[in-house]
């Protein structure tokens, strides 16, 4: 390794710990045997990981975006319990290759990604393995919670952004198309997808609400099995939302299915959600049955089909 | 993969669920975007790997006992703060060559452990990964909380327990030496080292407090420095103690310096305290100045002479 252990949490530690001290919710931060915490009587607790060539390629995002993104997935996990996150612990492996400066900018991307939605980092565990793999867990507070279990009937189905970017963004990278600025926003949501928390605390009359993280076919079939309704997904309502042309246009440019993108692509940390009068885009309503129907499609793509 | 994703989790789901249902304070449990749980006004939190190959070999332990091993050692980092452990979530990475009863015992061997400290896993995240790789986060209700920067001039110093065991057993099962009976108690320390919750909550009355998973120079030395003070280690009072006589023996056999894997020593998630009247073994006193001070050393071991 170019630099022992004790230097990477040295210089890791400076990125975090100053974050601890100016929290006063953060009663022991990072370099005692755990840190000590302010918590409410109901928390929530969320761990997702990144590993290398499986979640992330070092050749497609730099270490900014790739500690940006794995934050913006635990925090997403925490707004759709209907929960403001709070601390974040990080676990890291190092192969010992990586550039002090990588290594601090991917911390960097994680600090900076937490505090944007007032969380900090409080404590982590470093080790050496062959791929890069950060496993972070967040924990939040949460005055109510809101599972996926709660969509009634007549409620009806919204979510926070059109899904589908980051699919599209994944499928540019992964076929090495050219570059091109219709290209931008498809890249910018893979690499680095950006979590506006005013948006993602709008949710907190919702009824029922996860994100769509595992795609919004598979998220809402998750609902309408945990809640033992249908959910009836307009394609007419999606397709006049900001966005729709964009990414149909570009879906187009690279050969892909719009509708493949928005129903079956992942990893956009938008929430879905169930209720009456809630924040983004309606896309349909929740229905007496099971499962998840869809609309007005003219041809089921090949990613959803079989939910049908 | 032998296994799709769904199957590896209903099956640990089905260890793990029953005890969520069970435990009042788990409101929401395994299966949505977080779970939700009842905290305290203070909480404490803490992250501990193993990664294969690095922390264990397959061919050393079985998964049991590498599922038991790092509950253990986040366990003890929640213990080592004067808390009480609650809750853990589990970031797992399998390569996809595991048979399902190995899993289902890695599963169990966390599960199990959990329960004798009357913590509960209440989530999780599952990848493919070139190796196994365990990420654990341990949450604790804190009412006090005990860090290293608290030992004083004229406080005893401890330990739970001989610290050594498991260095012992790591020397044994890397050497590949003939099985003993002398061995067995130095081979199951390390392999799957036993926490006693209610030796561990035995502390709570302690000035200063740490585990020794460092080694107990590595860990009285962090203390030293947290703390302003210098402690001071009487190896006539460690050799008067249990066990001292029988770990004396297992060094010689494999000829190993005692002291060292006493002093030197890790993995043995044994408590280093300081304090008056705590249980364990008495093994110093703490007094002005700075750093470890080991009385009646004969040769100081190689491990730790760069501390003097």
């Amino acid at each position: 390794m170019k630099f022992n252990e004790e230097q990477v949490i040295s210089e890791i530690s400076s990125i975090f710990s100053p974050l601890n001290l100016k929290n006063p919710r953060v009663i022991i931060g990072i370099g005692d045997d755990a840190a000590v915490i302010a918590t409410d009587q109901h928390s929530v607790i969320t761990t997702d990981m990144a590993i290398e060539d499986v979640h992330f390629k070092r050749e497609w995002s730099n270490a900014y975006e790739i500690g940006s993104k794995i934050t913006v997935a635990n925090l997403a996990d925490v707004y759709a319990m209907g929960a403001d996150p709070l601390y974040l612990v990080v676990a890291l492996t190092l192969t010992g290759n990586e550039e002090m400066e990588w290594i601090k900018a991917l911390a960097q991307g994680i600090a900076d990604t937490a505090s944007k939605s007032d969380a900090v980092v409080v404590g982590g565990d470093l080790s050496r393995a062959e791929k890069i793999m950060i496993s972070i867990t967040a924990v939040g507070t949460s005055r109510l919670h809101i599972t996926r279990s709660g969509a009634r009937v007549g409620d009806s189905i919204y979510v926070s952004a059109l899904p589908g970017w980051s699919r599209a963004g994944f499928e540019i990278i992964s076929r090495n198309l050219p570059e091109s600025p219709a290209f931008a926003h498809a890249l910018s949501q893979f690499k680095s997808p950006q979590l506006d928390p005013v948006v993602m605390r709008s949710f907190k009359s919702a009824h029922s609400l996860c994100d769509v993280s595992d795609s919004l076919m598979v998220q809402a079939e998750q609902m309408s099995k945990a809640s033992l309704v249908s959910l009836e997904i307009d394609t007419k309502k999606i397709e006049k939302c900001d966005g729709f042309a964009d990414l149909a246009a570009v879906a187009e440019t690279i050969g892909c299915d719009v509708w493949d993108l928005i129903l079956g692509g992942g990893e956009d940390h938008v929430l879905l959600a169930t209720g009456a009068n809630l924040p983004g885009i309606c896309i349909g309503r929740v229905v007496t049955g099971r499962g998840v129907k869809v609309l007005d499609m003219k041809k089921a793509p090949e990613s959803w089909r079989h939910f049908n």
